[in-house]
């Protein structure tokens, strides 16, 4: 049985370095344990620009012909052999892993880290650019009617933050630096409230981000372009790097606490970082780099549906398929845009 | 100097089982780090009144004469020698502890198993219910304006419910199950979504105090007057008993999922519970006692001045000091009555 | 390409209470990503010697023809279609386990804890009281050189202990006591000691056991055939129940200082368990279950290697498959007797 | 009542850079809670030679005169008043800390990272290279007789990797890499091992040391003079780096497996390091620095009584008082020269 509402595949194919074209695809088969996805909604992240206008992220590189895209949320319209999952017409949101299930780390429960992960739009996986995609049913996760296609795409980057806050261990009262006011630590800071953080100082470079931090509830916004951070005061339990600037890092671990903990989620673009290692020492403070999430979709769909974090409270932008390059350009050229949402059916 | 209104002290002074009267005390000296407050709120705890009618809890005894009361806020009027701590004048919330800061539980960090604590109202300590009392300058916590005295009374049992999350482990996306919809039940299930917790099932056998549950954030409550909890279909995280009642901790655990945590608020009448352990043992459920907190008012006083917990919201009267005896016997003979604030310099 | 010695299977099967009978079974064929086994040394468990008299254990019921036997280790003969697991003619030790991968707990790494476990020798799933087996290669572990058979057998219960270990979170310096000295208990004394633990006091009824207990490394052996523990002024970090005896649990607990942990091993005869609450909460002692084990094989294994841990120091008899009930009932018949080992292949 | 040997207190004092006399100090007297110790055996640790070359430790700045030594272990010869502490006549090691007791960290249990810390020898506290010294009882350990004064000295650098064994969080069956094979390195695989890690594998680039490493339980040894670390095929689960070398920390991360943690116990001569922060990322290696070590004294004494940890087998030379500069100097001056004890009444 399927529900689709078409035969035709259609996906923004990326062939080159900023070129990308919608072009035909064929419609995938749901293997065993697998759903059919027709896509409704699909986030454009900063790693989908970067890939496009570089070919590569670190060891990461593109193979064209390749579809970018991994923040995906869509509808359930045919199973595969063995399929108990989201029922056939259920809304789904998709958590874009594909992680072995075997080795050390999976069986440990870090299967974020698994070496022989598939992730949507990572080469050589495709992405989710797409009218039609197939997904394994454990990793399609239904969502509530009151949250909408947008939301249930934005999943993704809300379990980026949640597995942030996990893993800083942040705890109800904590005072909390994020740096970077992008879609990450914008999400960052409705998280960290949904986790009962009472004091957010968030800093960026771009006074209109700052803005929307304020709106999505930072207690305090420091422009570090008219105020460094090593002069603006700052001491928090936890500070959580969402920039990938390389002196937003360093900056901000000197604002922790003795005891407290540096969360990099930011990627930077150089191999090595520097940090301020005599002050870390003297305060003990873990520094501690997450990488994705693993284990989240569950509640931070909950979350959302609670109200509790609202992620369309950082859509700047709604395209088509065919409009893919605006946006994936629109961060780029417009200083106002943070997250851009590609409806693919369009 | 000093700022305080009188040099009257009076107190509450329990005299035997069920005899209290308000009398002259005299005037508390501040020591040694030490500030002198003007109570101005103070709480009603179950145990006050547990202390008045059974003259005991435990291995506790009242010898008297004793003031109970240790939900306690007021403002310092006067400084001890050598105080640098709230200046005078300043509203101040009452943590009840003194521990010895110098035994191995102190030194990891967990005085509240003390063994040498001294706690407002635990016999022999003299408790709050006092118009003037003395304490330790680092136990006195500086309240905003925003922060009632009413709501900085009980910071003291929302810490206690802090704790019990923190020992729970509890996360952002849990579902939870509290048993008794008292004061600790309701400020549990209020701390519990400040903290993320994306459903929390409530169960009592009081209707009133049922509807308040919901009212303060229960997505779903549970009359087990009407319904056993094994028959109402809760699977939950992690469990959290307030009640007291033996039958609930067990019904309780046997609602955790595998892999959960039953945590224990409530003082029971018993010195031993039946537990059912093969079930615990199959599904490796914890079970995690807490007693009082530590390390919890800062958190607790920027929760409530984040607006994110509204202890007000489970105070049903208040009392001048003359009429402690109706505030002591108000939750016994008020099936609506749950929180009883005394306001001492009444 | 297969290496076995024989093309002959032969099992030692349940069926009935009481009942074993030694036949033929025919030779299994690996599947995808298995290995098959030819068994060398198996243990025989209580687990066995409970479900060979009383036909089940809680909701586990046997539905013969059935084969008991969990603590195995053998010799890798064939491999399945794309196992590229241990290579054939290697010697390994076999984790009985085998979760769905796909569950909650398995994704969080709690796989001990998946509904949809197959675990050798849990009705309806054969164990290893057999010549030849198969497992999935992920759970056939290597073994070195200097790791017996009897060794590499035994890691199961050395797993069942570490596991225990890990969540009692016990730490160097720690002062334990373990309440039985069967295998459970003893192998407990020598993985706590390997871990740190500076002072172990074994308790038992059986004063050969506690002999054994004392040469495997207790510092203390308290019979409390003689001596009831709360006479014996243990006092400890970590309490770690190993002897399925209601007393001893809520005895032990007593025995923990506050902010200790109390740990259950043991399998008890009833549903229900008395504890002592009040001293539990007074205390904040921890009580965690334990369920088999998850993740342990490789440092089980890492532990006997390196002689810290040496399990044949529990063995007490050898038998050949045709004396299965023998072994079985060793443990019942001789008081001197803790863990018997089965010879398979004689 | 006093059980001294003398009236006269002398002490190897440093008057200026490389500069250090033996004189007359008076008899300190013991306050409240203290004890007077005669001290027997002090350890020379890096820190002692690093103040006594370059006067100064990062901001840590030596105001002659001033006594350096915090490595201590003596006898009680005095109570001072309300001390109920370890008995007159009895053997202790000296914790050097005295933290405020009162701070937000000493109350969490971290009072190692206390604001208002006193340290023996840390200026401008003075330390231990002394005949007689105060200390308050609490921070007086007993040693049991099987321990020697020396051991009792060393359990200082013990507690040290005890500690940064603890903030690894390291687990049984783990396998480790240490960087650097001085006093630090070297008790770091003995403790290692106590705790149960089945791998360690030590670099450094002085032979002899490597020796050393190898008689006291590292399983593999790499000269980095020879062979690389990217070079040597190590991966690890946990890697501590104890030499203070920029290159090592940075090189031994890279030998870290993805979830595995890097522990920082050397302090190296810069304020800032270089991290391979990509590789972290990807892997999600957590950087702990660690600083000194809090609530160790009981475990640390324990591992050494039970043989599990042998301090001595790091001791290269015994020094009187007089000779303090010889003591000071040995490690600089003699490559095979790992740890110096003074014995301050000699």
């Amino acid at each position: 049985m399927t529900m689709r509402s078409t035969n035709e595949n259609v996906a923004a194919v990326m062939h080159d370095i900023n070129e990308v074209r919608v072009e035909q695809r064929s419609m995938p088969e749901p293997g065993e344990h697998e759903v059919l996805v027709e896509v409704r909604s699909v986030g454009v992240c900063g790693s989908d620009i970067h890939f496009f206008e570089h070919g590569r992220i670190g060891l990461s590189v593109v193979e064209p012909p390749h579809v970018l895209g991994h923040e995906a949320a869509g509808v359930v319209v045919a199973h595969g052999s063995g399929t108990s999952g989201p029922p056939i017409g259920s809304r789904v949101a998709l958590e874009p892993s594909l992680p072995c299930g075997r080795c050390r780390l999976c069986r440990e429960g870090r299967y974020n880290l698994c070496p022989d992960m598939r992730y949507f739009s990572d080469p050589p996986t495709d992405g989710a650019f797409m009218r039609y995609v197939t997904i394994h049913e454990d990793f399609a996760f239904l969502v509530p009617d009151n949250v909408s296609d947008d939301a249930a795409a934005l999943i993704e980057p809300v379990s980026v933050v949640l597995w942030a806050a996990r893993c800083t261990n942040l705890k109800a009262g904590d005072h909390i630096l994020v740096t970077g006011a992008g879609p990450i630590g914008l999400l960052m800071v409705q998280v960290a409230r949904a986790l009962g953080a009472t004091k957010v100082v968030v800093s960026d470079v771009n006074s209109s981000r700052l803005d929307r931090a304020e709106q999505v509830g930072a207690s305090r916004i420091v422009d570090v372009s008219e105020t460094p951070l090593h002069e603006a005061g700052v001491e928090v339990d936890a500070f959580i790097e969402c920039s990938g600037h390389p002196a937003a890092l360093s900056d901000g671990i000197k604002c922790v606490r003795a005891g407290g903990v540096a969360t990099v989620v930011g990627m930077g673009p150089h191999e090595d970082a520097t940090i301020p290692l005599a002050i870390m020492q003297a305060r003990e403070i873990r520094l501690q780099p997450t990488f994705r999430f693993a284990n989240t979709y569950p509640a931070a769909i909950d979350l959302v549906a609670s109200g509790a974090v609202a992620p369309e409270a950082i859509i700047t932008g709604h395209f088509g398929l065919k409009e893919i390059e605006q946006a994936l350009w629109a961060s780029r050229r417009d200083p106002t845009s943070i997250k851009s949402i590609v409806r693919v059916q369009q």
